[in-house]
């Protein structure tokens, strides 16, 4: 038996809302220690990594380990019944063919229950190995999502080349071209605000921004965004999720001759 | 002559927009006691009913009862046109065949006046008798709208079934089941976020949903609903015009096959 | 050499936005006193004329006369990329075929640059002889703004009369007809507020309505408009940029028989 009570209920909304243009239908692995999904993009050229700890629920009762088949795009239309402010509870019975998302408004007077049905899906798990990465990026996801919006209006992929001094964002298209540099900066407000460069080694590497602009549909979920970049690995895309886990992107670069790369 | 002059002119524009997708053409009647309006959607299914009594008008004249046949579209297109603080006056000659829309400011800086042709249309005036319902729900109209506007992305009707501690609105589609219950709430801040139930019998009644959602276009005109059902009667949805009136919509239940209700 | 750096960047996305759904491409002219575009609508029937002066620039350096083709859709394009509380400088080489944009952050954090390819444009500058006009009307440009959208909904050419009372906007169409009259009004709070009539003699002209709604999305760029008629003149429609300039808009009034103007 499978019951999940989510306080913040709000976040299970969000992080569907990140995925489900990237994913259609996933599996959903339920363990003792939390709640995870792994998939591919349809065009099987991203991959996406959910993870909610079973610390982060109020109530987390998972009696042996299940793996739900999931369409996200009916998950999202029953989310999106939840109030911001509601708990969101997800039961289910082992070897059951639904589960239920139950909605409980803060003051209790409205209590709905949406019964879903599951999916068989064939999946494998990806092993992710842990990393070097030659650099990594922490910048306020807000900035990250308007820079891949922005750029999208002049051409279809970015160069993200990472220096001491920051973080440059090249493009270019038929009507020209565009540079966008954000300067390490440590000295703000708040921690989330900061520009962050860890650097090993200078790199610079060539994205599509349609994958990037679809990543950006998580930004409501954390303040801050972690890019970790290494020449001879997909770049990893880390949104936090409160202190209960995270969504990682993971996207290929595009090869490109060298004499292109000087060139942007 | 006819001379009605509403301070309030936004109520005028709220009330068309909440009756204009249903209804397309309707003749207002206008007699001593107030303006009226009594029609049946284009696929004769739903009625909906205004009333607008004279008291509500800072000045009402109105020498003998008109009927004026109006083409609601048109007419929102010409309230749109009046600003929401505007004053709103209708004035209308015995026998004419337009209709003029007078709209002042709040600092009579700008008088705008739009004359409407008006059409000849056929209507027969129902009589509705004054009934005993099985139950009656008072509720926040903001919530029923939410809930209707939700359970629509999941099936096509709703059953309604009242018992003494609460509503509930239930609903079944190719993606699965939803029930969403509203309990009795008497003890809130403002009278009008109470959740009322007055039940004389328990009643479980099926919609369509399509109408409860044009219904609920007139949800800006009152912070509550009152949603009256009997087994044998049409449901009337009724939302308070301040202290002029109403507008009330009618619908028949569908009927289903007991196991169906049952099931469901 | 050109380099003209604008603290206040949003004045200059607020421009391109006015004037691109008019003008496709136009030359901008670059000369010591300042920047200035003329441009013909695509139909030819409406001319803009814009003026942003040199001394409204933080820095202005514009070391010969330039004139330079932009397409101004792709100018917008890059524009919106630039915050709204960016500074924006632009950029270019004596005789170079591109133009940058360069847009700094207020913290400088962040810093863009967009290149953007220039065109040859053929255009010839028409000489606009002062003028004294019959009647100069200066209102709120909002209000402005939405009297032309709301007749739109009504007709397709409006009639502007004006008397010592106030001016006066009439439309009619399938649906009907509408006056709306605006009252001189000098007694407000913020003077930008004020509706000023200066009358020489009473004049009364028809115009577009589909020119004058496009001509009002350089609302945001002034809190009130201009409008200076004469029988024999094409209406002038101004908004004055800050302290740095204007945009004008010039119209010629649609021929209509005499009768045709009385009845409406």
């Amino acid at each position: 038996m499978l019951e999940l009570r989510l306080v913040q209920g709000s976040l299970l909304k969000k992080v569907i809302e990140a995925i489900k243009d990237l994913v259609t239908d996933a599996n959903f692995d339920c363990s003792a220690t939390g709640l995870s999904l792994q998939a591919m993009d349809s065009s099987h050229v991203a991959l996406v990594a959910l993870l909610l700890r079973s610390e982060g629920f109020e109530h987390y009762r998972c009696d042996r380990n299940m793996s739900m088949g999931m369409n996200l795009n009916n998950m999202s239309k029953m989310l999106k019944c939840a109030g911001n402010d509601d708990i969101i509870t997800i039961k289910g019975d082992d070897g059951g063919d639904t589960i239920t998302f139950m909605f409980e408004s803060p003051n209790q007077d409205k209590i709905s229950d949406f019964e879903m049905k599951l999916m068989d899906i064939d999946s494998e798990h990806l092993g992710i190995p842990e990393a070097e990465y030659h650099a990594v990026v922490k910048m306020p996801s807000s900035e990250f999502s308007r820079i891949c919006k922005d750029l999208s209006s002049i051409g279809d992929t970015v160069v993200i080349s990472v220096s001491k001094e920051g973080v440059k964002f090249t493009t270019r298209g038929d009507i020209g071209a565009a540079n966008i540099v954000c300067r390490q900066n440590k000295t703000v407000d708040k921690p989330d605000e900061a520009t962050i460069i860890e650097m090993n080694e200078p790199v610079s590497l060539t994205f599509a921004l349609r994958y990037l602009n679809s990543f950006t549909k998580a930004t409501s979920l954390s303040e801050s965004v972690t890019i970790s970049l290494s020449s001879d690995l997909p770049v990893v895309i880390e949104y936090k999720i409160a202190d209960m886990g995270y969504i990682r992107f993971y996207l290929a670069p595009k090869i490109e001759d060298d004499e292109e790369e000087i060139k942007s």
